[in-house]
């Protein structure tokens, strides 16, 4: 049984005038920010305000690339080349690199955003190409690959560092991918029912699906919204919240 | 007398299927390469490919960081706060710094351009926030200031690795600062003249201005867009060209 | 003594997943609506509900817009040629004019945004760039020129139908230009504060500048943020709100 | 026998100081100008200076929107729901329409750019959408429809004004649809061969399609890349070259 686990989020999502999510609540839960990068969401300042906070707050930093779409949120699908989206993913983490650095903090890991990251789940070339771009970043930064899909496998082919994720308040399918966000009910609003996900996910290494079926997850990182409840439930159970870079 | 001198041109300046300057035969006749990240011009696959050509060809590479202005090319004042410039220059200096990277270059030089770099001539504390958004990045990268101006007082007062630079086909001002693009004549379009310019300040250490006044610049750096004349008569002058970082 | 007033709003200004304002509750208030066209704010999909909404409303609509800079919401100051304010107005005016054209409303008014609009309350030559911009697109549409500025007398020479404005919620300089919004206080929040001048406006036909200075304003349109007390408080003086172009 | 033929053509399609195609040319041999209006291509100073120098040359102007997507030309499928699509038609043509009212010029025609294109040549419901934007922004554009495509059935159930159009330079594939840019050859280089294409099209109302199968078109205007011989040979056949609305 493990006695750690890494809770992670995104941050940094509001863009100019316009504020989106709690950042400094939120900051004071979690051990690892994924931060937009100025193209589905963000921008420099917002970016240099995020690090600045999660190095204030212990918080590891890393990466939450997207689609060049601010106006869809990254949320709607774009044909792109495998060369296209290695080039933007290289973008992106460099730009968020630059404010770590700035900062003195490493850039810990990567993960993809919305629809990229939807199509990374189940296209193993794209995954690949993700994995890819974070190895020819960097040999130390983590690619974060959602447990359960062919991440895992573009990971293990690509030979970069990489950690299984899973999500505490979304519903899964008996296959292991997530059930999509179009389907009503597969976002988990109650903190009790995602508590419950979580410390079964970390505790036991299994998540139940919508049809009832056990799937196996062993996350070492866990992509959390509901968060107060999450954290004080893993305190309960002796489960130490640790950025998953150390 | 040096013996040598760097020569930096402006590349990556494509975005899309715009195609935008002779990047591949510029490359032969430069040592270090400005290039454009994405804001005032560039893509991120042109600066994939930028970066790779200037590899191939021994071209250091630098960021060449703008206004979020595509429309204007960078070449328009906006209005920011102090703190947006500095996140702005971070921001393009990272995103160039992850294809250097993936590239197994070093990300050698930034040098601001258009309305920002215009800015940072006559302005010491925009010239203070580029030198230390270089600084605050890496203690190896190189600020580009241009000879005469508050760029290099700004470029000591922040404690930033720097070179002077001086232009090969622009009309000098008597104070040093360069001629307005916007009075006719400023740039200098007669290849003998430009190299003659570019002879007199590597050799001599002076440049004639509109009014026919020396003004005294030792630059380490030439800013040149004609390159093949100047290029033939460093080489008569035992003149070796090599990057700046070197 | 005036029996009539309309009240000017900024609408429209969500874009993507970022929503800005409380437009459903304000459009019970107002009797025309400034509405954003995608540059400085807005979206295509904002503006269709924008418009859908003021029509449910029997709220008239206008263009509101801005510099290409949706990162500074328009607030930062550009350096355009006086050719590319006109296309960039022209522009934006058709964009939501298609809207307005698609649910049967016409296009009542122009009112430039932001540091565009600024610009225009002391640039005579600016000023009459916006005025001949509405004016070439339509014969009816209404240039909104802040009372006391040049762009009354832009509007003359232009010869574009135009009304006066004046701000309910603003300080006022005694030249009868507004406080700038970077002087603390220059935003009135008090309720109470804005109804009065609002009221001395439009009855009395003068606002109290910061020094005590009358300044003569005789508004056709009142700008406002602060709402209800306004409203009440010309119900109770029995003056009528309409949209200007009634 | 037609004795008469549009002749179409993609305009205005430079961005910024990026210059492509060759209007000015191009202009001399056309009727019918698609200007692009902004998001894959154009910008409004350039949209300015297409209709003004469509109306010196007599040529009738449309709109000729696309996908938000600068970087990738609108050449890239993204995943928009129909009220976006519709959003974002609508405000293209309104942006365009605002040029050709300012120079008296009513806006011709609409016709969808790139990949929105082609996902309407395959997609009734998307082609319905783009009908529908035309017909409600006003009565009297014109829906250009790729004969032998749903778009022709889409027309007619929105009840949308409609031209048949068809391509002097592509190869068809045997169901009436364009082979795809990406299949090498697709594209008619040789003037000899697509002014012959063009003019089967135009006097005996079909077109031979890769594979030898004849496919009956009827076209009212015809798309065209190679003009200047396509435009001799309609004048050696007595086909009269007009825009299509007259």
């Amino acid at each position: 049984m493990p006695d750690r686990i890494d809770l992670n989020s995104d941050m940094g999502e509001s863009f100019g005038v316009y504020q989106l999510g709690r950042d400094k609540e939120v900051m004071d839960y979690i051990s690892s920010a994924n931060i937009a990068c100025g193209w589905h969401a963000g921008d420099p300042v917002v970016m240099e305000e995020t690090v600045r906070l999660a190095k204030e707050k212990g918080v590891a930093v890393g990466a939450h690339p997207g689609y060049p779409d601010l106006m869809g949120f990254g949320r709607r699908r774009m044909e792109l080349t495998h060369a296209e989206i290695e080039a933007y993913l290289l973008y992106q983490m460099g730009a968020l690199f630059a404010f770590a650095k700035a900062h003195g903090l490493p850039l810990q890991h990567v993960k993809a955003h919305g629809a990229l990251g939807n199509l990374g789940f189940v296209d193993l070339e794209v995954s690949k190409i993700i994995a890819r771009a974070a190895a020819s970043f960097s040999k130390e930064i983590i690619f974060v690959a959602l447990a359960g899909t062919v991440m895992v496998q573009a990971a293990k082919e690509i030979g970069v560092r990489f950690v299984q994720e899973a999500y505490a308040d979304r519903v899964y399918n008996p296959d292991g991918t997530l059930q999509s966000r179009k389907i009503p009910g597969s976002v988990i609003h109650d903190p009790e029912k995602a508590a419950r996900q979580a410390l079964t996910m970390v505790k036991e290494g299994y998540v139940v699906a919508h049809d009832g079926t056990k799937v196996m997850v062993k996350p070492e990182t866990l992509c959390v919204v509901i968060l107060q409840k999450i954290r004080d439930e893993l305190k309960k159970a002796s489960i130490t919240v640790k950025p998953m870079g150390q």
